[in-house]
């Protein structure tokens, strides 16, 4: 059954760092903690540092469970540029979707990605990222909206997606409904200025009534919406990113026909499965998860698979920065999902021809559906 | 073991529905989604649609993993009365307690699945369902609370316990203490008349007040109280379904000696499993999460049997719509606690002996103990 | 693997009674009920009292799974000296760090739980006590700031580190700052005097601003802080208790270089798992939670171990009242541990030599570094 997997769709991705890196720099980008510190030892000491370890090394031709030094000085020796080479080309990609948001500089962009993986690359649009550009060039609040709408327009006629990231800025309690333009005037009317009208330097995307209109303009562009949901680093208040609070606001995009992928959420991810299930435009992944728990991964896989419908589910890797991340969460993906449908084939679940046709929507036949990944472009 | 679990006692379930169904139709019941969608594809790509295909289909005489189209093709040729006979009689039921308060029309009566299962049936009074039947007829706000207690003294004289959507409505969060008619009164005014003061045509009891009024009401009858919880359709905010928002109720009610049985609870079952623990009057259920999650089941009871008492877990279909439920809860639950009560065993954990009793009590002693249902008639 | 286990560091545990006990109390210290109710039925019939007749018998030279009252009577003739010796002694710990904050009248004392253990014993102080002494002797609100830190400042001389039960009295909602004095000076006062004036009887610390101060003044005594989280007996609200709540605190302690202990944590483990990640200061344990579950006891470490990384892991028992958890909670998490690092090594997650080290840190090492005990005294 594993062999038979078809080429994954990675749905959500981002750039890996174009440089050489050195411990703490590896490490701090290995999980979601900053870096190592003295009270709690060494990142590699996780299930993720252990699972790079043992996967990781034979693609840089070292034994499995080689030492971090070890692993470390090869990964130099090499040089960055083939060390991403051999991560991207074994990761056996069909196509990815880029989240181009987050600090690009210093990244590889979509197209690098995909030819270094043989796959066909896709962007997604990240919204707060574009409306803070939007502010800082905005001539006055009243001309935000139309002037977000336009931008959104053009940025996105090529992308397959966009990606919100309330749950780091207001979080994700937000109210279901359209705001109008004269709520989202008084709003952009804050994140211009700053309280004593002097114009604001950074602006910076935190208002519910903001991330609620991103949200709907694209909507109205009927552009598939990505939400960072759960599991993330310590700028995130994990609480407020619990998927139940979306309740209203997956209501609302339900009437809309938008479809809304639930991003990681972890340690949420039955209750993604839960929505996934009872609204008709709602999808889940593990994402981040995958790479971050190890041989974990089949674990939260089935746990989100208890409600979710498998028309529902896709697969990403969530990799930023570390090329390593393409390869081990595709591979650990890969065998979670393999060892799910063959424990219930040999329970007598389903039937082999069921794993395998259930097998291909997560993998690659959900994402291509839901971002129209076969339309011609 | 599995064969030596007595009849089980399923201690909430409903009606099935008494004619045929189309796949649309069927597909609308299999899970808590509405239906299917052309995002997401059929229903029958759930652990729900499979275990029915894997459990339900030989039942029909079809063998097992028969196809979806092969499964309704059968069903519609046996006729709903048929398929409706054989899947009650395949339960292994001992005695049900149906919940009678939602949607009747169309449904079989307790009489009428006991016959078919075989089984004693009892009655379930859906206090929201009749305070708002009591509120439609009242004559005005200062007499619904002793219309309601009458009223629900006699619905509920033959009755073993009643139930509180509350989860659906105001959500879990009540106070504990009992409401004062003044209260009453007044949040029944809001009941019975729109704020223009006009007679409200459907009145809708969603007012914690009057959830905690109800509640109280059973108490002093000396009824034991099921709240739904966690799990159900999109038209649940699953946040305010979570049971430890009943803390403070199930700590008065534990005064009162009043017996509170805590349903479904996915994905909140560890914290209802902790409850049933700290609290002398609270008892547990996976209901409907049994034949949501298929082979999973025994995931989820393990979970809630982590803190919860043997002595404080109970078995529910929570059969709705679908005779299938009837048997594949059944067989999916006696297969979860024969499994835990098998591995126990094979790990050491507890004897032969106790894995019989503790399975007993489980499969029916405390649902006997709790609702009284050995009392004479 | 499981015979290299290290002897362990229990770095929270409590006094155990010196008296015997008749079924009733046993019962009620064995589980986090107030005891066994009629309508539940008896508490040895839980994980916890299976967990007991299976592994605490053969100490007291019955065979396993001995009858509830067959292991009482036996317990009984031995009389509780020769049964607190045994199960301390079998126990295999290396240090134990006791809570003697709480009901101490009646049990051992840090120094003959060490003895019976023959193991180093350390102090832990649990601030509201302390703050609570201090205040029925305070003369003044205006003297509590100055009074608790010089209190706390003899308290802990000889102690390893300080707890906080907010989680059992204001929740674990806190801000993150450092209350001012004037705040504090306002909120001892309302601690001190009733709202007529009259002096208070018996101050009780459940305000947000005392706690916060609390933690403050013993951060600046550079003592690490565990705190209750999660599960506990009936008086918490677990919702209260979520460690999640505590995001703010943890992130202002960080900066402060503070070390932060999340204890027992059920059912939000895999949520402190994150915390210990993504804070530099954090750490966590699934302590109550092990003797309460028993065999489970594999799977809560498991779920921590997601996210957590291997040198943010501790262990402890919880051990209250019955002697018995002393060597329940170490066993059950022997076997856990070993059982986990094994299945990696066949898994091929991680090398032997990975498994020993990693054990070792989440064993007794990370107790050591974090509370310091190996300096000199």
């Amino acid at each position: 059954m594993r062999d038979d997997l078809p080429p994954l769709i990675d749905h959500h991705c981002h750039g890996v760092v174009r440089r050489d890196l050195d411990r703490a720099e590896f490490e701090s980008l290995l999980t979601e903690a900053d870096g190592p510190g003295p009270l709690g030892g060494t990142l590699f000491d996780t299930r993720a540092g252990l699972a790079v370890r043992r996967w990781c090394a034979p693609v840089l031709d070292l034994p499995p469970h080689a030492s971090p030094d070890d692993y470390l000085a090869r990964r130099a020796g090499l040089g960055y540029a083939e060390v991403n080479r051999r991560f991207l080309a074994s990761a056996g990609l069909d196509a990815l979707c880029v989240d181009t948001g987050f600090n690009p500089d210093g990244l590889l962009d979509p197209g690098e990605l995909g030819r270094l993986a043989d796959a066909t690359s896709h962007e997604i649009v990240r919204l707060e990222t574009l409306a803070e550009g939007v502010a800082a060039r905005a001539a006055s609040a009243d001309a935000f909206p139309d002037a977000f709408r336009e931008a959104l327009a053009e940025r996105t006629r090529n992308a397959v997606g966009v990606k919100s990231i309330a749950a780091y800025r207001a979080g994700l309690d937000l109210a279901g409904e359209r705001p109008d333009d004269r709520e989202v005037i008084r709003a952009a009317g804050r994140l211009l200025r700053e309280s004593d009208g002097a114009p604001r330097r950074n602006p910076r995307v935190d208002d519910p009534v903001l991330h609620r209109f991103l949200v709907w303009c694209a909507s109205d562009l009927r552009l598939p919406v990505q939400f960072h949901v759960g599991y993330g680093d310590a700028d995130a208040d994990l609480r407020r990113g619990d998927p139940l609070l979306l309740t209203s606001l997956l209501s609302e995009l339900a009437r809309a026909n938008t479809p809304v992928l639930l991003l990681h959420n972890y340690p949420f991810h039955r209750s993604a499965g839960y929505l996934a299930q009872v609204f008709p435009n709602v999808f889940a992944d593990v994402g981040l998860a995958l790479h971050g728990v190890g041989d974990r991964a089949s674990v939260l896989l089935d746990e989100l698979l208890e409600l979710a419908p498998f028309g529902k589910v896709l697969y990403s890797s969530d990799a930023y920065g570390l090329a390593e991340f393409y390869h081990l969460a595709a591979l650990l993906f890969r065998r979670a999902l393999g060892r799910i449908m063959e424990e219930g084939v040999s329970e007598g679940s389903w039937t082999r021809d069921d794993a395998s046709r259930l097998a291909g929507l997560v993998a690659a036949g959900n994402a291509r559906r839901v971002y129209g990944l076969d339309r011609p472009e």
